[in-house]
């Protein structure tokens, strides 16, 4: 059947038309789904790549670590030399500077906040004292937002391109001595899967904010998390670039294998510049004796080196690749319907669907009542809100492909029928 | 030899004891020790009793909770029901109401005390808007108050009894509205062993503070850390008492497996009363997708009843009682020669020794000269300051005995040195 675009066919063929999609949704409803692709969860498959994880630190004696820490006992706070390692290699960061975390990076983020908010950066007033604004560029990571509008912070949205967050923008933004700080998952965005261009790290990397307690929040969620290892986006060290112009501390890095090992038993880290590692440290050890080690020497077991890690995630790829092939296979009939558009990530998590402005809501309404759920409209905008009303993120890696397939079959249905019922 | 008081001696006596004292100290320091009695860790024995911790759960198939929650993967936030009931059991309190954590309840204190400074307690001002002072039961935990002084909290010291902080200077100081909170050990004090009165519980879930959104912070640490479990103390039920005067929601219950399992790789749990476990549930949902639930189910499955509990427990008993036995005797002349007293603590992880006033920091310093590590002279006491500077916090647990004693030898040197040259 030839395709043609919703906007060029008369008012009576797509009546015809919505009626048809009516009684097909009729359909789809009775059938009684319950789907989920609401969030960016790795699917059972992927998680049982790690099997061998569970078994890595088997007795007493596998718990020591090369430098004859036993990881069952208290301390050192910033972890175990070895998961600074992995974690340093895979953020690009100087493993001394690396602290780890347990398993959750949100949670270090948030750490880095309120460290900020109650006591200051080196040197600074905390944030809480005064206004704080925070630039947030979109579509983004809805959690990232919802914890900073938490703060009480303002979320300044930032475009997004296809190269990363408009730097133009950025650097009129950060003249503001209350722009405190920035969001970005600089490869693979969440959700459009765009990887920052190196022009785009420079810029970022020459900033001159005039906030001196400025700092990029650098969330590199899916550093290693390539569709076609073979062939990855590259993306150019911010950590190199900052050295470089001798602004080390303008950043926090963060990385987790939430993505790589197991989404909720993982370990995550932080890093940063020398003199922020000393404050990050001093604040951590007021809070906590650290975090649980055994858990991080797992992990450098199983992940012993760059090759290890390499082919771990190749095998992530491999399942992968077919969900992403089949949501994207499912969605290009709405290309040529005029009514869809979206990027092919190379990586990351997430599709990225733009539907016509005003039916996003109304696309996830009708998912939800066949029993598809979706994440909430605008979940990747700043407080929610998309001001198009036109983004919904498609989080394929959790459903098994069979319930992929008729999930992504009821999206499209769901488009046809709001994209009619708007033109 | 019979001992004699050595405020009853003779100038020249005490002389010629110093001396030969001195003689023997510059013996121990040649002999090159290495000790460390600084922190309340488990020894490595200790730690033995839980390798199969590490093993129960070794495959996909095992990683699954009898609610089919996928333990590998996100959520939910507060954790399985498997941890809640292990947790809520050793608290006392409904699972409902249990929020289980990783590896650190101290992160959790921490938690709380942020999210109450920086949101406020349901219906109250954040407590970072105007002046806090919170009640520190002294001698008591070092984190402790070193948390709330680092938050900028007023810290007041209240007077430990032999049944608990001093209430009648407790309800004389809740009439000050800027009071919001108190930390309290309830069981096996630290450092000084003591486990609260019935009446002392009474009168605590009787308060009645100025100030409403104050909080006691009940961190029952030792709950199950009997050195004779047969015939253990017996603490009553907070959570009850407060349940039977309608104030449920004036305590946050605090619990780790920290020296049940692994010192750092236990789980944690707090708890609380309803429309404050609904206010930590929102805040913690922006913060973390919720902590490591493969240690929750291994932990579960470890301790799959209070039976097996009981009987883990009496093993570490069984490695403690000599120990705390070996610190003890080694004490017993002291009492004798009138320079020292402390109790018997029937639980717990530490040995409270009070030296003669003005010599507790003599006492560390000798010790530390001649390789033996103690904690810092005044820790158990607000802004690390020992008005009487007398107490020294021993802690038995982690040296294998043969160092135990040889360091416990080393202690009472040291305190005979130094009241001999107070004296």
């Amino acid at each position: 059947m030839a395709m043609q675009k919703y906007n060029e066919m008369d008012s009576h063929s797509r009546s015809a038309l919505l009626e048809k999609l009516r009684a097909d949704y009729a359909g789809a409803k009775a059938a009684g789904h319950k789907l989920d692709m609401s969030r960016g969860k790795p699917g059972r498959d992927q998680l049982d790549l790690s099997e061998k994880l569970l078994t890595v630190v088997s007795s007493s004696r596998d718990a020591i670590t090369e430098n004859g820490i036993d990881t069952r006992n208290y301390l050192p706070t910033d972890g175990i030399a070895e998961a600074k390692k992995l974690l340093g290699d895979i953020m690009g960061t100087d493993p001394d500077l690396v602290f780890v975390g347990g398993n959750s990076s949100l949670n270090l983020m948030h750490d880095c906040l309120t460290f900020a908010y109650i006591h200051g950066l080196p040197g600074f007033a905390p944030w809480g004292s005064g206004k704080v604004k925070f630039l947030c560029p979109a579509p983004g990571y809805d959690r990232h937002f919802a914890m900073t509008a938490h703060f009480g912070f303002e979320l300044i949205t930032v475009p997004m391109t296809p190269t990363g967050p408009d730097m133009d923008i950025v650097e009129e933004l950060i003249k503001d001595p209350e722009v405190k700080g920035i969001w970005c998952v600089p490869k693979y965005s969440n959700p459009q899967g765009i990887t920052y261009s190196d022009d785009t790290v420079r810029r970022f990397a020459a900033l001159c904010p005039a906030a001196g307690d400025f700092r990029i929040f650098w969330d590199n969620a899916y550093a290693v998390h390539d569709l076609d290892p073979a062939n990855p986006d590259k993306l150019l060290s911010l950590s190199g670039e900052l050295s470089k112009n001798g602004k080390g501390d303008m950043a926090f890095f963060f990385c987790s294998t939430s993505k790589i090992t197991f989404a909720g038993g993982g370990i995550c880290a932080v890093s940063m510049g020398k003199d922020d590692f000393i404050w990050l440290k001093k604040h951590k050890a007021l809070q906590t004796v650290g975090y649980d080690k055994i858990n991080m020497l797992r992990h450098a077991k199983f992940l012993p080196d760059s090759a290890a890690l390499t082919a771990h995630m190749e095998k992530h790829a491999q399942l992968l690749r077919p969900k992403f092939r089949a949501v994207l296979d499912a969605l290009a009939p709405l290309k040529e319907e005029g009514i869809a558009a979206w990027n092919e990530p190379r990586g990351g998590y997430f599709i990225s669907l733009d539907v016509l402005p005003g039916c996003a809501k109304r696309v996830i309404e009708l998912c939800a009542g066949a029993g598809l759920t979706l994440t909430n409209a605008g979940a990747a905008f700043p407080y929610g809100k998309d001001p198009e009303d036109k983004n919904i993120r498609i989080a394929p890696t959790m459903p098994p492909i069979d319930e992929l397939v008729r999930a992504m079959g009821l999206v499209c249905l769901c488009v046809r029928i709001a994209s009619l019922e708007k033109l």
